[in-house]
């Protein structure tokens, strides 16, 4: 996976983080923000993709217009400090575009975000301590299209604890295990199928640590956004995800 | 299963095709409305269970205040022509009772209400034709908890057919699969998991048949609500279904 | 899907029935047997593919060798009147190329075969009843890689029924249900992943009913090998298949 | 769970290294025998549960006769030194009581048995490594009847470490996790359904370490011997479990 492909990508990061310089040391491992780093890694293990970003600042409609979801593949989703501003028109778009078959990637504390949730119907709550420990990403098939090609453990000298109980529903398939130096366990790699769409949650980053940076990190979303991306699938759009009322047939 | 428990019930359905009289013979077919009639039935299977019934008119809140779900095992669900003037607030509330823990069984047309759709996360939508055809409702394992004792398939006359595509999950479980004189499909019967509450999904029963008397519907009820009670289980209310922050401590 | 693939395909049949004569009609519907229909279908859709067929007279090992195996992407499989005669060290390999990753497609009465009920583990036991009943084959998910562009319901004028309860493990996907005549409901196409082999179970076709000249069940077919097919996947085989014993690391 | 249950249970240990007092120590943890520790603990749990034991040098047949698997609800299978010399037909007879109904909870290296390879018609190979390392199991839903009641994590001073990628299939539930301080990560507790038969795996308990000593795993398996019953279920045996071939009736 993860090879050439002219997939339509757009990476969403709140930006509140960049903006309120929160951790000081942000714009060092950001320059142009979590979106630019993750952008950045996509561009180089798909060159043929085309990759946009968009914020919460964006306008209108933090960047997430119709027009952008509907030349959106698959959408990159970063939100942290600031879920509840989130516009819930535009929460409800991108819940009925995922439906339609767009393909959906919540990173790290998206977890929490509405759309998340929106699309899990479970509360996505966990454990968490922020305290730079080392993280060890292992895959439980590392022949998963996600996996492939993906060093097994990643290696993540510094990041925040995201531990069970996650709770979220049985997924489709847990791709990655996480543990940490304090002896937790994450589901940090996981898939749904929802709608005509493909969800997959992918923890590891955060805004103290550069983990989007991580060359491994990097291959797993291009990996996540392979996957997610259905060549030659028909959108569903308006009436087509309501209810059908046919003639008797048979 | 479906044998005596002390569960405690609360069967909840709109109420509306009853007031409206619509269809004209619904009062014939229910004269104490489907809550009456589904309630009933539970009482039937379950004589220990304390079964109490509410409507959208039932005041307050819709008969769902904060007492009334702390004080349910096992809450069922009919709604069909008011899906949308059920409050917001109670929604959120009877969501965070299921993720704490209450059984969920919704019926019929609650396939598009809030709840419903709000656990699940998808469209939820179908195919659905009403001219009065035989349905035929398998088990595709006669040894689950919700089909053992049931009749296999159930035969039900005149049915209103609901087929596939079902905008849903992947369910944790295929309980049932009904087919239509018509011949279309539908997974009439599915089940999952929701944070710690347990949610079954069944669909025979219409305003317009009486298919709340049938026998064994009745004991499919029945069994669904034995199946989804926990006895023993710990309600997590408030914070408990919040992220936790623990020390460090391996 | 069903696109150009350079996929390499291998359809045995046990060729039975066609030896046999049995029925006498099989020779006018199947004048190539069985693997010949289904061979010429995949050679229609896949036209980039390249495909063998083998039968269980075949020499040596029914015409699955190692070497054959080992240059097999998807292996078809359709046996009914000979499961007992297949050679148990072929049924071994079978296994363990599609642990390794070469993709399976069941068919038909293959549910009995040794090396589906080996993967699956379970009886794979069903209600079946021969009298050239109309079956309706739907999608649960017309977007399915395996449903994509197929007629929804594939209409089979004639078939053996195939009914539930179908004793298999609680599938990773249900793409398709069939509807009978006589009313009855299968799940007609269901997935798995066995290690690193992607195993399609495909009921319609019967060695009584020109089926595999269907259209719609040949596209099904086509879409079938190209979803079990991994490009770029690493086979597994030998040592590399079982446990490992790696030193203290982290 | 794990309260009062007239289950009946048989534990089974290979008992191959008690008898070649290997480790040396194992008779000073395990006076009498693993089998012996396990039994103990359920009884201390379950006590109105009939527990009885046998290993391979039982005789007939291991120990599992007919009539000792048509009286036993529950099934616990210990191996790891021995597996080639359990008999096949014994295999065979375990494999269809499974199936029909029998609970079964493979121990530890029983990963590796005929019978629980055969039930999941994996590999089931995994990581390893024997170093006496710290292993933390951890619940992904401390409310699952399984891990009801058990601390988490469950803290195991010295393992053996098993570690992924396991070659299992998809689970139908994940139930514990377990990392060691080595930092690799297992699932440690799984479930899945198989015929009329519940399933349950889980990893702590070598022939080095007193795990089945330790109280929270002794609560595990107990919890998990009364999730595995099906009290009032009908058992299935011979011909009830093969295919039936019904009238047409519809």
């Amino acid at each position: 996976m993860s090879s050439d492909s002219q997939v339509r990508v757009t990476v969403w990061n709140e930006g509140v983080h960049e903006e309120r310089n929160h951790p000081e040391w942000i714009r060092e491992i950001y320059p142009r923000g979590m979106h630019g780093a993750i952008a950045e890694g996509l561009a180089e293990h798909l060159p043929q993709a085309r990759v946009r970003t968009a914020t919460l600042a964006s306008t209108p409609d933090h960047g997430l217009t119709e027009e952008v979801l509907a030349d959106t593949d698959v959408l990159l989703w970063w939100g942290h400090a600031a879920h509840e501003q989130v516009d819930d028109a535009v929460v409800e778009r991108v819940h009925r575009h995922v439906l339609g078959g767009m393909g959906f990637i919540g990173l790290h504390s998206a977890h929490y975000s509405k759309i998340f949730t929106r699309l899990l119907g479970t509360t996505c709550s966990l454990a968490w301590r922020n305290e730079g420990e080392r993280e060890l990403v292992w895959a439980t098939d590392p022949s998963h299209p996600i996996a492939r090609g993906v060093a097994n453990p990643v290696v993540i000298d510094k990041q925040e604890m995201y531990g069970e109980p996650f709770g979220i529903p049985n997924p489709d398939e847990v791709v990655f295990l996480s543990t940490f130096a304090g002896g937790e366990v994450f589901r940090s790699g996981v898939t749904y199928r929802r709608g005509q769409g493909r969800v997959f949650y992918f923890s590891p980053g955060d805004q103290e640590y550069p983990v989007y940076h991580h060359p491994e990190v990097r291959k797993v979303l291009a990996n996540g956004v392979v996957w997610a991306h259905q060549p030659g699938l028909e959108r569903l759009t308006g009436d087509a995800l309501g209810c059908t009322n046919p003639a008797r047939r048979f």
